[in-house]
């Protein structure tokens, strides 16, 4: 038998051809799912080949140019990843092709396995494993089933239609679950997240997380990684991986099955064991991950870490644009463990100069609606923002923008908005400290929507509520600290 | 001096003077605010007067049609409110008009007073309050100063030009806060949240809390309130009228200033005094309060308790639409205490005869996307929601709708939607149990937030994550849990 490091090695050489693979195969795509995997395919930078036997499928993959054969056998050239849609009877069958073809890896997407808690599903699992991890060679790399299996981002390879290609990203992500997975990519998209490579891996019966946390711990392209994660098989490996994966890139984790109904459900789901809550958290601690609840908080939280400058300190200067919302973002960074300390005298000395205090006050937070003005006054934000950045008792800024009134300016007069981003763009190039902008929906959704999208094109990092805000930022800077030795 | 109760007695009829009034008159409306006031007065339905003695802001004010004087006094009419936006200085005169007018009650938009912490502030402050607590007749209502005043839907009177106007509502709401005021009411408005009667009180010096608290509580066309709130003078009253509220209408409340430099903050915002957060976490669970955070807790907790049947109970029936989603909403209603329990043997037997567990389960959470099918099984639907409103495990039922595949089958088809709607709405017709629907924004934002508009048509509640929808189902279950006397 080969040692585990040789069996590592095979298993990292081989991911590296899958999750960069030169030709592709779809086995078992058809119509009632409208195509899904060959459409998803259409990016693709290399080849793709269609094996699907039933005429009556045939037609309509010829229609999306994707050349078809009987057997992955037949197909005149290397393969060097295959999607598997076929119906789980069939599925060992195809896992046998895939072994004789000596492909680089497969994904099954095919469900119906041990997450059924059938006897039959249970069964199958168990044929394709041992099929799988016998074959020669080290091991047929099985991702999956129940699974979306890759997407990467720059070679266009992907598992729904709907996901950005060809240009390059820097998120990994890892994802029991393809709906987590797909979302993650669609949605961080729009919050200026772009993957490099993401993978969806189901039940992993035969690689598990571990292996795809060190393929992306050692992906150049993947600066960070975002994780939704149910259960593992080998739960100290993971946690050792993981510790050694935070050390050298920020890492996110998204636990799912944390409560006791939960975890019945992520046996439903993925035949994953789920571990104890306190288990958890512990080794997430010591392992300086970042933890999340869900896939908002996930985004945000690596939105921050990709666009925050890296600050280890929790003291933050707070810029809103009513005494209301003033009140409401010093409760919403303290809820977190943020503080909102007082400024040094230097800075209350400046501020005095001209600050507008008839419906405005500036002991931090900073009530600067009357002090920026109704017609927007960029000097008088770039001041308070040179104050707050010069000031030693504050470490990090978070400023609300395009609310009410002002987000009304906007929409009337663009000229404001341009000012705005401009004086923000000129702030974050000077200055060391994280800064984050706060867009609020309110009732102008499509406004603040826009003025969100404007700001990540000047790399501001936006968040659509005080709280999402404080969350995300509390958690960056957790990390820094963690990298720093500080916690 | 007079009795408590016939001061309260006065106070309560000049209040229902001032929100229900046949006549306004705004003082010192001006260009550079867009002439704020008169244009949110435009909806009206009694008479606008405005009082404005520069001449050139007066041919402005003649343009808005609104006959203008030099002074209330001048104006051939009584007048049942009066909106002051002069300067601090300027405003002990409207106020000493105001008293010799006898007007129902005045609201000092002016700010510039003790929330300054400025002596010219203090001072202007206490002198307004002397003038009207020893005006003739009980004293002057004054509203305020540093505040919105008085919003009425259905007389059309505004403080905002945005807000809706002409029609009835059943939602009241209280706030230090005239941002907060207004976004409620805008943003609930989006929410299927109609108010009835608004008012934003500012620093409060003649007129609390209480005062507005009580007239609500008695206000027949008000069935919930809604509160932002900072910090009593009077805090034995106020809490003692909140209970007595809540013991007849649903009460939210939102406290601000709940940290250490929260509390600073409000003292800048409206010289409001903070409570210890102990203190005030005892009282509120004492008088059967809901508490919430923020503007969008407060709207989701409103939402829930307008829209869901009253239920009692914790444990939930759970309809997802994929695996990934069913361990999610599993664990956000675990985290907020509801409970997800198995369901009955008669349910599974039935469950069992047409359920797909091909990438789908049943135990609760009901993964079922497959189920219910890519191109939408109303028929089985209308099946999962008789089977879990006959489970006497169950005593609610959240479900995920209009997510991923299905979110773009209904922007493809708007059948889809519509069998959607049709089936939920018969649902609810029969149902006993609160049901609230899930609609994330998910990367298709625009059609998720026109799925939970045409939800909320139907009177079915929509939330935008699993987090928002448990949250808020608690605490409206937590509410009727105490009017029960369950807790």
């Amino acid at each position: 038998m080969a040692r585990a490091t040789d069996i590592r090695s095979n298993v990292q050489q081989g991911l590296d051809r899958a999750f960069n693979p030169r030709t592709v195969a779809v086995v078992g795509d058809k119509r009632a799912m409208g195509y899904l995997w060959l459409r998803s395919m259409s990016t693709f930078q290399g080849k793709v080949y269609s094996v699907q036997i039933d005429p009556n499928e045939i037609p309509g993959i010829e229609e999306l140019d994707v050349p078809n054969y009987s057997s992955l056998l037949e197909i005149p050239d290397e393969i060097d990843y295959v999607v598997c849609a076929v119906p789980r009877q069939v599925s060992p069958r195809v896992v046998a092709d895939c072994i004789e073809k000596g492909v680089g890896a497969v994904t099954l997407f095919t469900s119906g396995f041990a997450e059924t808690e059938t006897e039959e599903g249970v069964q199958l699992q168990e044929q394709i494993r041992e099929m799988a991890q016998s074959a020669p060679g080290g091991g047929l790399l099985l991702i999956g089933p129940n699974c979306m299996g890759i997407y990467n981002r720059r070679l266009g390879l992907r598992h729904s239609w709907e996901q950005p290609a060809g240009d390059a990203g820097n998120v990994g992500f890892i994802s029991q679950s393809g709906t987590h997975c797909i979302n993650f990519s669609l949605v961080g998209d729009r919050h200026g997240i772009r993957c490099s490579k993401t993978v969806s891996f189901g039940n992993a019966v035969v690689l598990d997380a571990a292996d795809y946390l060190e393929y992306l711990a050692a992906d150049a392209e993947t600066e960070l990684i975002g994780m939704y994660f149910e259960g593992a098989k080998d739960s100290r490996r993971f946690f050792r991986v993981l510790r050694e994966t935070a050390r050298v890139k920020p890492v996110v984790v998204w636990k799912g099955g944390v409560s006791a109904a939960g975890a019945r459900a992520i046996y439903s789901h993925t035949a994953a064991l789920a571990t104890a809550p306190a288990v958890w958290n512990a080794a997430m601690r010591q392992a300086g991950v970042v933890q999340a609840d869900n896939l908002d908080e996930t985004i945000d939280a690596v939105k921050a870490l990709v666009y925050c400058k890296p600050g280890t300190g929790y003291r933050m200067g707070l810029i809103a644009m009513t005494g209301g919302q003033s009140v409401v973002i010093t409760d919403a960074f303290e809820r977190e463990g943020l503080e909102v300390p007082l400024l040094t005298a230097a800075s209350y000395e400046k501020l005095s100069q001209f600050f507008n205090i008839i419906g405005g006050s500036y002991r931090n937070p900073l009530d600067s609606g009357g002090t920026i003005g109704m017609g927007f006054l960029p000097q008088n934000l770039q001041k308070l923002l040179e104050i707050l950045e010069e000031d030693g008792s504050v470490d990090a800024i978070a400023m609300e923008v395009g609310a009410g009134f002002l987000a009304r300016r906007m929409r009337e007069n663009p000229a404001i908005l341009d000012a705005l981003l401009d004086t923000l763009s000129a702030h974050r190039e000077r200055s060391r400290k994280p800064f984050i902008a706060i867009a609020h929906a309110g009732h102008l959704e499509d406004v603040s929507t826009m003025i969100r999208s404007r700001l990540l094109e000047r790399n501001i990092p936006p968040f659509a509520s005080f709280q999402a805000g404080a969350k995300a930022l509390r958690r960056a800077i957790d990390y820094w600290r963690f990298r720093d030795g500080l916690d």
